[in-house]
């Protein structure tokens, strides 16, 4: 395999001898998420597409209208031997992710995956085991990270706005869509996942998911419980079966709690000035409890798109060599608890350790 | 035990002579919910309170100002082998309920307990028992089920409005207040449990809860999923820490949909004309998903008091000789769950079937 | 007149010779309002309740349940003239109030008045002007200046929070109740114009309003516009016939503005850190303007019952012979406004200077 | 001027020989809303976009990039006077439309013109004599009558389902944006002005504004008050100091009321099965007033963009020789409304007949 790969050093010394230059991309999947990802790169001063593939005949004559300088092809290969393209972002069903990405490293080409990284966590490690050995990067498009509201939230945290954390509660359902190659947990739990781990900054424990399919076989509705040290305890509901729309993230702390309520145009998140606390130390059973109730107060958020926040920081590791927070071992964690969760869910709740 | 038993017959005996006389009540436990009891059976036509047990000074002294002329006593034998009572109201924490419910049923009273009925399953089988065994009444007081808002969904659900159902996921958060002799669960989740018991009409098969204790030793979060035949999942989630207030149950069918926001005044049911509905009734993984969305529509519910048109149907059922759908049994059934949920919590998730 | 009039002098020698001995009310209508006022007046440990008045036999039976020790009567003169009464509480229909609250102070009494004071400016004149001579005091009962809202928003402006202000815009919309003496401006702006007198602390200039009359021969629906100097500009939107009951005012200012709504349980006022301002001070139609947004903020607010604080506040004021901020003054300046919108109502919103 | 003037006839004449011919349009204005215009008549099957005309380099340049097949002016003439334009879009500052529309009609093109119509009432009317005179075609955008929620509006109305009239009252605010050639009643209210004559179908009789200037020169926030016949009453209340965005307009009738939340992604329309009614059809003052509360319907409402519908209804009324219920007399109808507004705003109120 080391044969065909270009050398490691090579990318980067490239980049660092022309750091005016901009980085060249390949995007394979031009479907719902793609044409973001492709108007981000070809806005942006430090990026450039330079060829987009799609087996859709279709997707490419979309391509082909709006962009009429980029190459088109069916082909990913191309791409992926091209040697005017320096980074390849894969923009395609998650069963594709494995075989596409492995061959951008292998031939030396930075990659930007699209969630969930992989279908399961071999193929995830061996993407990192693989970009290790070349010096290359990898970016798991978890783009909620890169929000006003997730980088708000994490400053609170980081400044010890919210004292010790209890418990991250999200409720993310909506009717449809369904998806035919996998189930409600990996379609709309990767977001909460990801966001867990960035936020909480401790790897899982255990994970228990239970659920139900009512119409397509794979599970319509689900509820994932994860447990982390330190007794933080996160729940994940997702469903393609309600008749109303719901993203609404609860985080409880010691200080203060809020609320992120990302269908909220202007206040999307609440922080409350309350709490509980035991009035003695040693309490328990019989420990009066005591409550605490302050102001409400709804920061104003940052604006920019989060994928343009996203692909500027990925351009940003890439030159400077650095490893992005969201690299591949972030997206190997979140397929862990997929993994975990899937598991438990077909033994209807059974604990299973990540 | 057969020995103390006033004998079953002659209650009803004595009620079905006298028409017209209302039942007499002693009422024991005048702490949050005793007030409202009282208050409701003062009112009544066909119910009279005549003594009411607290073991509290203060508790008796507010009795004694508000109904000078009802008998006040701290000893509930006072009020289980008084001969002017017929039944007797228990209001006091669950630990309790066990053994004055008992002594009411052995000394000839019907009863109406509190929710949760009792500790645990065995008590509560023993109660029916002698219930049975005595036809005497037992009600448990779950109270959602008087409310405007559930006889509507039960209605919605006996005329098919909604079509096969597939879910019921609730929402019972707030902050605080902290119980001292149970967790989250046995406090809260009962109301969900008696609704969900009430509404889906099979028993359920198992239960799988997860959530952690954060500071007096009980879980204060905690996450519950029902499995019911027939592919119906049940999930509730309770919270002491949050720092707002929800009480949002779903309710997803094939036809139609309803979410039932109870903080609402006016529009606390609404129910969506939406669904999803496979192409091919062979269908499976690769069959078409499709979706319908229509009209919405808030119906206006009842408005009477829920506890009035309870203790009313209590009444009824003395009356008339009825089994009342939240007798004692309903009770048990609730119980077993809430066991069953505490057992599952103690495993991290682990199945346990009821 | 004087000669029937108890000196000025002698009630608050009396007061000032015993601190510690309550103030003795009178109480005149026991209907919707009242039973709070008695309440209030019974519990509260520097006041007690002597005589309540009431014309309707139900409403004195119901006196006699409740409080068993008050005194009963259908004559008001009975408590006016009554030795061991210091202070009568009108609490009657409009077109009562002057008849009451000039017996009650030619008697020696202070008075307490529900709003609005009196059906036209003439008879509030005399009313203050007697009270002046008798060195009585008078209250206007404008509740909602005691609420924890009102409060708190008097705060943020004389704190300079808001900047110089813009605008107040209330809208107090519901389904009902029809009066079948008063129209709606005279049933529901009451509370903002006595808002408004408190908040702006400046006389009102101008008034106009519109309206339309649908059932009853009494405007049900009605818009008041009041002109305040200094560019100030107030809004009134009241209605009858409204499906959904909406009561929330906009205060616009330089620096901030805040939205209050009425019917939040828990975030009454929201400041937003919004703003508009011109780019260069000699601006006129040309010069760009300029746009602020920052962080939303919902102080908690005092949970105390606004009539409580306002009772209290009207005993102190007796005790320590302070001019309340509701004096008839006040009173006075709100029923000028309701004349002027009744005038200008008639000529479909001509200007009519207060 | 007439011999400027292309004969009526010929353009009908030409439609109606070529059926299938698609409508050759030149926009005047690439600004704020003009790119809607231009890509919904690209998109139609029924209309091409011939030529664009606007005075700004970067706009021209904008079009030249999106549409390169398109003409690009800066000299809207050149459209007027072409001979491969039927009709002309004039998306531009209402104080040119009087001009640039007059030209249009001269020279035998169709026009659709931005609302409001024209800067006065005369303009219009001469712009409507002319069109008649010459057999074209006016429509005056008032996009929002082909809205989903205003078509369901005109709908129910139409089906009687709100009985008898009784009042139109809207609240249309937000921060900015300030406009510098007009106050915030021509910015804003022209929305709820074209929406009222369409839906109320009666001549408005007289109107009283009041409102206040509080930063460049033009009032920025005003309430009108139009009186129309039979008792019907309307009310707007616009404004660009508030902190927050509001679009609700409550409709009420005898037998149902509505409310239109336009900012509800979902559920835009509310019916509520609520009314009031007098006891006694003799009634006045003293007759009871009763209340009737029921069910809340909120009807799903179509989704196709408004504009798509409105340019494609144009289209019609061109090729059928139709006039369009948003015509030049309709666009004279709303423009008679602002300046009896302006009218009675600079005289605080005082009734303007129109």
């Amino acid at each position: 395999m080391a044969t065909c790969l270009v050398r490691p050093q090579d990318s980067n010394a490239v980049q660092q001898e022309r750091p005016n230059v901009p980085i060249r991309f390949g995007v394979v999947g031009y479907g719902y998420w793609g044409p973001n990802v492709v108007r981000n790169l070809d806005r942006l001063e430090k990026t450039e597409v330079v060829a987009i593939c799609d087996k859709r005949d279709g997707a490419r004559q979309k391509v082909s209208e709006v962009y009429p300088d980029v190459r088109v092809t069916e082909d990913p290969m191309e791409l992926m031997t091209s040697t005017d393209i320096d980074a390849v972002a894969v923009v395609t069903p998650v069963w594709t992710h494995y075989e596409l990405a492995k061959a951008a490293l292998e031939n030396g080409k930075h990659i930007f995956v699209e969630k969930p990284f992989t279908s399961n966590a071999a193929q995830a490690e061996e993407l990192v085991a693989l970009a290790a050995q070349t010096g290359l990067k990898i970016m798991v498009d978890h783009t909620f990270l890169f929000t006003g509201a997730v980088r708000k939230i994490k400053q609170l945290l980081e400044a010890g706005a919210l004292g010790k954390l209890y418990y991250y509660d999200s409720t993310r359902i909506n009717l449809g869509l369904f998806q035919h190659d996998v189930n409600v947990i990996w379609d709309l739990a990767p977001h909460d996942l990801a966001i867990m781990d960035y936020l909480i900054q401790e790897s899982s424990e255990a994970v228990s998911a239970t659920g139900q399919t009512h119409l397509n076989g794979h599970e319509d509705i689900a509820f994932i419980t994860v447990y982390f040290p330190n007794k933080v305890i996160a729940h994940i509901n997702v469903n393609w079966l309600s008749p109303v729309k719901v993203r609404t993230t609860l985080i409880g702390g010691e200080k203060q709690m809020l609320v992120w309520n990302d269908l909220e145009v202007d206040e999307k998140i609440k922080i409350y000035d309350k709490g509980v606390h035991m009035s003695s130390p040693k309490g328990l059973y019989d420990m009066p409890v005591n409550y605490r109730a302050g102001d409400m107060w709804a920061p104003r958020l940052e604006q920019t798109e989060a994928l343009t926040r996203e692909l500027t920081y990925f351009v940003e590791c890439i030159v400077n060599d650095q490893t992005p927070m969201n690299d591949g071992k972030a997206g190997l964690r979140v397929v862990k608890m997929l993994e975990a969760a899937s598991e438990s869910l077909s033994q209807r709740g059974a604990l299973v350790y990540v």
